[in-house]
């Protein structure tokens, strides 16, 4: 087992109903003002707006809202609630929403607490010294946003896609009530489990070099999510199910599937996926369902990772035979197959991405390098794995 | 799944030669006077005591030591340790050691953040309000002390163990270093482990009522400890045996456990075993290899609990055949013989308690009360069990 830090504060507030218990937390905390933020119409057609802004009153709270934070969420509604967030002097963010509403609480609460504009933390010409504290209410699960330190926010003039990652930024509660999401359209619901499935397996197929009670705790992960979604068609609102999504995907990305590695685990999927993402504005589950079965393929081509890969198709898809017993191989295309199985594309023309599109992709990619460890990524390899997933 | 709340933000540095790493977490919450507490001679033997005495020193953070904490921590030392940290205005406790020294620095917190003798919180004549924090560097793992929220500490006066839990307990930041425990005796280690297997196991035995995920998590660590346990002997320096034993021991009684469960856990066990703890000085993790296997049994015997046993037969102790298919007793039997295998005892007349000590340890037990889900407990349940493991 390698040398690691763990490190996972935030209080998970977890099941039916468990809402107002988000207010003892900021009562606690002797905070009176905070800024709410949240995504479309959802939340206040649902009515949960409206009780948790009812909690926040009886509680004596002042709040502001602003709402309208969407997928792949902007650099501009991050200024938007930095300035609600100052002017209210909020002393704290409230996020009800899935992880770009999160994400965005958590930029909005850098910048809140700064002079300076926000995505001069993203391109790093400041480091960050604060963070207003964040308490949030989850209603998609996927991203892991409730519990660890990182923000993904696309700064639409650029066409950038930039990650914030703090210690300042983890949420201090998260309520996560697995009933607040039976309301989204099961193919989000997909999108999400997809993308929190591919934050165990980036850890995952770093390599086997880790002790084994890690690898089970991941493989017991990663096969719950794939159950919970091939099963969700006829569970949409079978709380068991959704409880066990909401509960795996808590963990996926709060860095408990990277403990005791050598590193974080590989993310080239993810780097890549964020340029599909800022440019193509296609959701972030379906980049990662597109480029994680394609980034195998080109991995599983040039030889590598072959005992990972086979122990993901036997302890993970369940494969118990494979043509020419090539387990590696098999268990690259039982993903491609699991994620096709949920309606959603496997390859990028599918969502109407062009050969001619790899260059600008390759090269909006590539300046998030270095990445990738299981093959360290340059720009050819970049445009190699697109060309596999186009 | 269960409603819960799971809080555990414990910085957990974990690895060879981590300790220099508990400095930089000081200095960043300004702590500049600590008191130092260990238990016996072996940490000065080792060099630990001194090489952190040095790390202190370069860092300008002044503290002085308290040792000689004992096994079944005594009140006495707890009340030593107040004084002393009183008199230096310590800002932080910082234990060496094992779960004993970790229990005492929290009685210490809380004992020197306040002007009322620390018992009268044992016996809650008292309420915690505030406790100083601690930071400790772990040198045996078993009790999940280096993240929980509890202390248990002897009256050696009046023969009682009590428990003080309080979310300001819970240490900080825990150094773990796997190798710094390969000097500990063997049997010692054992008796460690049947005490993080056992935390895991009082929640699994609760019942099966729970999602999956949560089961094979479970099952997973109780399977891991007991893996690593039967090949300690020739592992005793083996590095990723003994870092399985202390990561799985960190969560076994973190509450990761329970997460997702109706309760926090049977702990009938505990309850007695501390009883006999407090009474014969017998380690806590003696206690727990003797209770647990016949308090199975006992349950066994009144028709309870045979699902849960079913399964902990077959998915951890990996029974595949039981006389007349009866798993449930084949798994109660294989607990008791994997506890002797490792040189343990699992009967009281092992450790000289004889059939005439029962109603004095009954008496004892049953101040505790309530306690016991799969068999709420009374004073004639607990004589039961008492015989049981005679």
């Amino acid at each position: 087992m390698h040398t690691f830090t763990y490190h996972s504060p935030t209080k998970i507030i977890f099941g039916q109903d468990t809402a107002p218990n988000l207010i003892p937390e900021l009562h606690n905390a002797k905070i009176s003002r905070v800024l709410v933020l949240t995504g479309g119409k959802s939340v206040y057609a649902s009515g949960l707006h409206g009780a948790v802004a009812d909690l926040l009153n009886q509680a004596g709270i002042r709040h502001e809202t602003v709402s309208g934070v969407l997928p792949n969420p902007r650099l501009s509604k991050v200024r938007e609630g930095v300035a609600a967030a100052k002017a209210i002097q909020a002393q704290a963010i409230l996020p009800i929403g899935g992880g770009s509403v999160f994400d965005s609480a958590k930029a909005v609460a850098v910048g809140a607490a700064s002079e300076y504009d926000i995505w001069d933390f993203m391109t790093r010409k400041h480091t960050i010294a604060a963070a207003l504290p964040v308490y949030g209410i989850l209603t998609l699960s996927g991203t892991s946003s409730e519990v660890n330190n990182t923000a993904v926010i696309s700064n639409e003039a650029t066409q950038e896609k930039f990650a914030l990652a703090h210690e300042l930024l983890i949420p201090r509660a998260a309520v996560v009530d697995p009933a607040l999401q039976y309301s989204v359209p099961l193919n989000q619901v997909c999108y999400s489990g997809v993308d929190a499935l591919s934050h165990v397996l980036e850890a995952y197929f770093e390599s086997l070099d880790t002790s084994e009670v890690i690898l089970e705790h991941c493989e017991a992960y990663a096969k719950t999510i794939i159950r919970c979604l091939r099963g969700l068609p006829g569970a949409r609102e079978n709380y068991d199910v959704r409880s066990e999504l909401a509960f795996c995907s808590i963990y996926a990305h709060s860095g408990w599937a990277s403990v005791g590695r050598a590193r974080r685990g590989d993310f080239t999927s993810h780097r890549i996926g964020h340029a599909l993402g800022g440019i193509f504005d296609v959701p972030h589950g379906v980049t990662l369902g597109i480029l994680m079965p394609n980034w195998m393929r080109y991995v599983y081509d040039r030889g590598l990772c072959r005992d990972t890969f086979t122990r993901f198709a036997t302890h993970i898809m369940g494969i118990k035979e494979a043509p020419d017993n090539d387990f590696a191989l098999a268990g690259a295309q039982a993903f491609k197959d699991f994620v096709r199985s949920l309606g959603m594309p496997v390859s990028m023309r599918e969502v109407g991405v062009k050969e001619t599109d790899i260059p600008a992709l390759a090269e909006n990619a590539s300046r998030s390098l270095p990445f990738g460890c299981v093959i360290p990524m340059d720009p050819e390899h970049i445009a190699g794995v697109l060309r596999q997933a186009l």
